[in-house]
């Protein structure tokens, strides 16, 4: 896949001129490819519609970056981010277009550690490897790039990174939802478009906000759509290639992408009227919820997966924690739909708020609505909001008679073989 | 030390009274007594002032907790706190007495690890150690404990804590010094000063306020004298005794404890004119920046000046970042005193705040008047902010050619052979 591509001269020039390393690029797309054609190419009875995302990720450094070079070239802005409380909305209304930057293998490991703690989180260490290692595309072609001060991890981290990056914006988050909390987020969507007004040169008005809000909203509910369809039984879509749904979600042009997603959506549905799964009827379903999945982060849910068990429902930021909130549209100023933005990301029930009772009512609600038969929380190693939330989730799911297992790992694959062997003992139980 | 005090019966019953686990509590006093025997008594030529904080640190649990259940019985609240960011001056103002729960040993780890992952800041388990193992009077007496949203480990521990501390009230703090931090610092004393006149029953006026205040800045002022003194060369008191006095700054009646200092610094300054020294006038001298140090984590203090070297700062919330500014008390309403408090606390350069450039910059200033020939950076394992901080700090130091070394540890005593040698290197080399 990825390296067949990597062959082509014309995108080596095209990375070249980007200031990648090439050679390093060149192994990392040969990682990827390999661990794609495992892990996804392997599966069985997936969707047609799936096809489309195969093009996708075989494109993702390739033909996905040369559209962002000729926007750039129209003078369309690129805008990168590292967390799903930088609000798309606002970005499409400037007339840019948003790129996920979360990072899910490890890279450059030796250089990133001279820069970071080791005990620093899989992601936040990852996103340094792809910079210092020079192989992401995303990262060296976006004008601006947007850092948030949400876990200590990635809020300290980014003063470093500003070194290395030095188009980085930082967007202050609170920690509290209080009153002070949402005058505060709102504040800083007002900053925040300022600033991609100063870089686009575009003035965001209601008329552009509502469309980017429509746009937006159209690619959440196809899938939420997704979603809604994958907890049929027997199940029709593996975990896996739901999650790189919602994985490129991240990346693909929004009005494609939901078109894609809705024709997999239309082939779901027949699925579902004939009964056809891609697993067995009684194959254990599991719901995951902790730590957001980065591609190519896809170890535990493949571990999952070739375990004898599903996954129905990912409680992620790459899933229904970053997904399941539409904005709503209906007002007609500009501050009055900046005010239905911080409203609506004001829901995300992230580990870094405290307290956080929304998320455990959302993996409860979750847990019933998707018929999961346990769940297992994926925590990344030293991430501090997760792992302490972890604990009482645990315990509430538990109370529940919700079989649950906590999993902490990072992104090496030296815990492989003994993940798969709790993870095989969990499945057991819930058969 | 406090292995005398634990003999009395009188003791014993008020311990038991408060509920505390009578056995386990023994077992503390007696590693805390012989600590402090092995640690401060083996020190030579201390000033004799030091004898009233031996005498204060072997009845930390019995005189002083006797006088703190005196004042409650006199109707008087004691409010617990785990950060300087609680000001005393509003406590005082409100007739209550505030004392540090910072705690500085492990304690009941297996039990603790039940509820916070092994992944924790040693100072976040202690404190769960010490609630759970039923061995703190302080935390037993208090009527009020507050915590605060500074670390994430801090922040999502809290949510725990409640469970176990039900009087456990929460104040957010800010992550940036925007106008916005600022506001919401402010706006969080408010509601603090409101939440200790419900508790104490007191309303609090500008004239209590500028009492309070006044009655900090003199215990501030005090230790600046000591923190100056100690300057000298050759230091006329060990770092591990101006440790102490930071330490119990914490947790002795203010105004006592001023004189005390204040006595000591006499002494000092006799010593000064003598040139009398508790070391060597050659001996190197370091610094020592990073987290906070409470009772009876002298670890590497203990290490340092076992190593031939002499600590001459402590850049530390139990140390100069805690006690160097002082509050205004000019105003007359209590809404410019609040103001000159929240002022005050908005300077404190904790690592949790992005960017934090004052703290970089403090301890430049540091170096430079303590004559300080090296610093070591003290980071406890998986504490975010300061880990991240320490690479740019030792990065900004070693271009100012101030040799520096980074240490990371926790509370047990495995690794101290292994810091031993690296501390005994780094003074070598700056000899
Ligand atoms: S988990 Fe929290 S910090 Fe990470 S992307 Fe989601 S909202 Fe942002
Ligand atoms: S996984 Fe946790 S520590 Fe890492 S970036 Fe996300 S919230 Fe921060
Ligand atoms: S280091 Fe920060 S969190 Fe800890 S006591 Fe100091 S101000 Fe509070
Ligand atoms: S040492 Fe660090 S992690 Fe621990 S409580 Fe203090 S700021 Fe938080």
């Amino acid at each position: 896949m990825f390296q067949e591509k990597k062959m082509s001269e014309d995108y080596k020039e095209m990375w070249a001129n980007m200031g990648l390393d090439l050679e390093a690029h060149d192994a990392l797309l040969e990682v990827l490819g390999k661990g794609y054609q495992d892990i996804y190419l392997a599966q069985k009875n997936r969707p047609e519609g799936m096809g489309y995302f195969d093009f996708v990720m075989s494109e993702v450094h390739s033909l996905r970056i040369k559209e962002l070079l000729d926007e750039k070239a129209a003078g369309r802005k690129v805008i990168g981010a590292y967390c799903v409380f930088v609000p798309e909305e606002i970005v499409l209304a400037a007339n840019a277009t948003l790129v996920g930057l979360c990072s899910g293998a490890d890279f450059a490991t030796e250089e990133v550690e001279k820069f970071l703690p080791r005990n620093t989180c899989s992601l936040i260490k990852s996103s340094f490897g792809f910079k210092l290692g020079k192989v992401c595309p995303y990262l060296e072609c976006s004008d601006m790039i947007v850092g948030e001060n949400t876990c200590d991890g990635k809020k300290k981290s980014y003063e470093t990174l500003k070194i290395l990056v030095p188009n980085l914006y930082i967007m202050d988050i609170p920690q509290m939802k209080s009153p002070e909390g949402r005058a505060l987020l709102k504040a800083e969507y007002i900053r925040f478009k300022e600033a991609v007004e100063e870089l686009t040169g575009v003035t965001v008005d209601a008329d552009s906000l509502k469309k980017g809000i429509e746009i937006v909203n159209s690619k959440r509910k196809a899938v939420q759509r997704l979603m809604r369809l994958r907890k049929a039984i027997p199940v029709p879509i593996s975990g896996l290639d739901a999650l790189l749904a919602n994985q490129v979600f991240f990346y693909d042009n929004p009005a494609r992408f939901t078109d894609s997603v809705n024709k997999i959506c239309d082939e779901l549905e027949a699925r579902i009227e004939k009964k056809e799964g891609v697993f067995p009827e009684d194959t254990p379903r599991i719901l995951v919820s902790g730590c957001p999945m980065a591609v190519p982060n896809w170890k535990l849910p493949w571990i999952i997966e070739t375990s004898g068990a599903v996954i129905v429902g990912e409680e992620s930021c790459v899933g229904e924690r970053g997904t399941r909130n539409l904005t709503n549209d209906s007002a007609n100023t500009v501050d009055e739909l900046i005010e239905a933005i911080a409203d609506r990301y004001f829901n995300i029930d992230c580990a870094i708020f405290t307290p956080n009772p929304d998320r455990l009512n959302h993996i409860l609600e979750m847990a019933e609505t998707c018929n999961a038969d346990g769940v297992i929380h994926y925590g990344l190693q030293f991430c501090q909001p997760y792992l302490m939330e972890a604990i009482p989730v645990e315990k509430a799911l538990e109370e529940k008679n919700i079989p649950t297992l906590r999993i902490d790992t990072d992104y090496t694959m030296e815990d492989v073989g003994q993940l798969k062997t709790r993870v095989e003992a969990f499945v057991e139980l819930l058969k």
